[in-house]
């Protein structure tokens, strides 16, 4: 049996693990952290998950998708907290039943190794520490997967190879995470929505989870943060003034606790092209692009790469190198498609959500695809509710926005004609004189 | 006195060593190849330089403009060469008197580390070689400047920095170096010309040198080495067919020679935001925008990162931390937009320069560029033979490009109105009638 070597045991990395053990090839797993189920929780820096279709998929195919769902809360609508902590305006997703689920990143990492390790003997987890100077590993095998992150070892060293295209760009946006707490057992807020501060430059998000807790994120230039949130009484005064009811929820003692402890955490999207080198090396998950979270869908779009992966392999008949190429080829659009939505995706959270344009929008999306189910489908459930290849997702955004260009048109030249045909007949009639 | 630690004495690293000794700091130069005056020459692996107005103002600055001016061959004009080694067209390349200068690489270097080395005391050479496994060197000084190229390791180690933007992109061309030599002693083509054989997908250049030689470039896509240029009769052939009278210069042993001992190599190009990092790293030459080479603009624009950052610090009366943002504040716009021109200069080099808009625009614009010298330069003219900030450059030719259309549509309208008014006067006196 071929053995593939695996770089970083995260997300992508423990889920690829599982479907190699299943496939009956060697898998060994290479991690420079700790166990992350021996580690202290570090707050303040991670952003909860969002499992969608492409991401349940993947888990599907090796039987993990109800034990990851059921970690998970559902959510069916974003719920817009306006400034006056009093009104609400509530977004549904898709169509009744469409959902996302909300998932603890630490939580779900945990689940997905034990999960990995219990796939029988073909599967060995080295977890070892590296060094302050990095020691460096050797590993023979027939594949090395890099599943390590943005920041991945693997794909530098690749990018001296000629050939190997790639671009790192930081937003100017950081994040902090925060944490509300259940209120008499139960939880502060509605659990099945997404919560949602949009305030123009800077937004705040609440995610549930199982426990009862929420995971709160607030994202802001870095200049917002050094200007108008460095000392104990801006903080106060700033979350007070923008986002009052979670202000109440979150308490002033967490809140400052926590902007004293932890720096904004910064956001970086990458893209590079090819995912492979040579026949023997393949990038997937964050290493091969990582994006910005705002569109739920970095976990998604790296556990349906191990799914690619996997059908790519089986309609190769198991050959590395031609799957190799075949899957640069069709995924490096797909990934460079998702990461430009999410990036364009912020103006939406952080502003479009609340213009009446948009909205009018969004239900008329949901309306034509409740006529139209099969042919019309949003944006937004086609990324999230499907698994249409990301790059075809933008072409059929294409499509529909040329159709309500040409209703639109026709509208106006039907209005434009009525006007006319209304002025003939009124002058025809002596109703009208132009002078 | 501060202290300047410099990585790299390649032509921007010496240039810039002159620049700081002459200042009056402390200079150290860091060079992991051995001194490249006692290197032999491994062919097939250059293409000759440009020295444009730029490099000349940054060259003259330190009193090196003469003397390397005079290691080069004047260019007036690009000269065409057809596909049936007979027809020829001329393209000066600007007003009479205008022009650029070939230089060879290696030979400019050379020159350039001499000089360096001539400066008092203040000036040390660290010659040194990097062991296999990359030793690490440890500097201390007031700021450190890496000048060493498009795979910068200073650049390399920011990399990891939050905040820092970075690209590179390799182009589907590669190139190989050949040389035409002298012919009865003389030299074997016009030399005060930039010879071109353009060929659509792929071209074929040559620039003089003093020596009497011409340095000559193969640029074609890769698969067209790989698939037209892979055995010496299909090199023979190709060459034959394409360039028929560059073939007879070249010579057939030549030719087979290099392509039997040099792959075709690649081409990048590399952008970055900022240029500097903290208040004491700085980043010029390829380290900070490798482009192509089509606009022939690397050096130039290398050349004059050392006259900018110079004149940045005089502005800032010697204020490092000041010197460094604002130099990356006004630089990294001119370095995207000199990198984005270079790469869209390929396709003139390509092709365009066969085109007969394209030819009408250049003659155009140098007719307006006669009779408004001072107000319509031509984009070619303005990054050429002027110092306008790259930047202003593109934001000017949008200006130009903007009065030609008008002039374009109003002289439209004039036909349009002469027409309507010609089958008006026709019809009046009966020599129209329409059906």
């Amino acid at each position: 049996m071929p053995k593939v070597a695996i770089a970083g045991a995260g997300l992508v990395g423990a889920l690829n693990a599982c479907y190699f053990a299943e496939r009956g090839w060697d898998v060994e797993v290479y991690e420079y952290r700790r166990d992350i189920r021996t580690m202290e929780h570090v707050p303040g820096r991670s952003i909860n998950l969002a499992l969608s279709h492409r991401g349940k998929c993947a888990l599907e195919a090796i039987g993990l998708k109800d034990y990851i769902v059921n970690q998970g809360v559902e959510l069916h609508a974003r719920l817009v907290h306006g400034k006056d902590g009093k009104t609400f305006s509530r977004q549904p997703y898709g169509q009744p039943g469409e959902h996302i689920v909300s998932i603890n990143r630490r939580h779900l990492n945990e689940a997905m190794i034990t999960q990995a390790e219990k796939k029988p003997k073909l599967f060995t987890l080295y977890v070892f520490f590296y060094s302050v100077n990095d020691s460096e590993v050797h590993v023979k095998a027939d594949l090395i997967l890099g599943c390590d992150g943005a920041y991945s070892a693997v794909r530098k060293s690749l990018s001296n190879y000629p050939g190997f295209n790639y671009s790192q760009e930081y937003i100017a946006h950081g994040y902090i995470e925060l944490n509300i707490l259940p209120k008499n057992g139960e939880y502060a807020l509605e659990p099945n929505v997404f919560h949602l501060w949009p305030r123009g430059h800077f937004t705040l998000i609440a995610l549930a989870n199982r426990d009862k807790t929420f995971t709160v994120t607030i994202f802001a230039p870095f200049s917002v943060f050094e200007e108008e949130m460095s000392t104990p009484e801006d903080v106060e005064s700033f979350f007070k003034e923008n986002f009052p009811d979670a202000y109440e929820l979150l308490g002033r003692d967490h809140l400052l606790g926590i902007f004293r402890s932890v720096r904004p955490q910064s956001l970086i999207s990458i893209k590079c092209q090819p995912h492979h080198f040579s026949d023997f090396v393949l990038l997937t998950g964050d290493a091969a692009h990582a994006m910005v979270p705002f569109y739920g869908q970095g976990m998604n779009c790296g556990f349906e790469d191990c799914l690619v992966l996997s059908e790519t392999l089986d309609a190769c008949n198991g050959d590395i190198c031609k799957t190799l190429s075949m899957y640069s080829e069709k995924r490096v659009k797909d990934a460079h498609t998702i990461i430009d939505l999410a990036m364009y995706n912020y103006e939406e959270l952080k502003d479009l959500v609340n213009h009446p344009s948009y909205k009018l929008r969004k239900k008329l999306d949901l309306f034509l695809n409740r006529i139209f189910p099969k042919t019309w489908i949003p944006l937004y459930s086609m990324v999230t509710f499907t698994r249409i290849p990301y790059h075809q997702v933008m072409e059929d955004r294409g499509w529909q926005d040329k159709v309500l260009k040409k209703i639109k048109y026709s509208t106006m030249n039907i209005i434009a004609l009525l006007t006319i045909l209304g002025v003939y007949v009124a002058r025809k009639h002596g109703k009208l004189h132009l002078k």
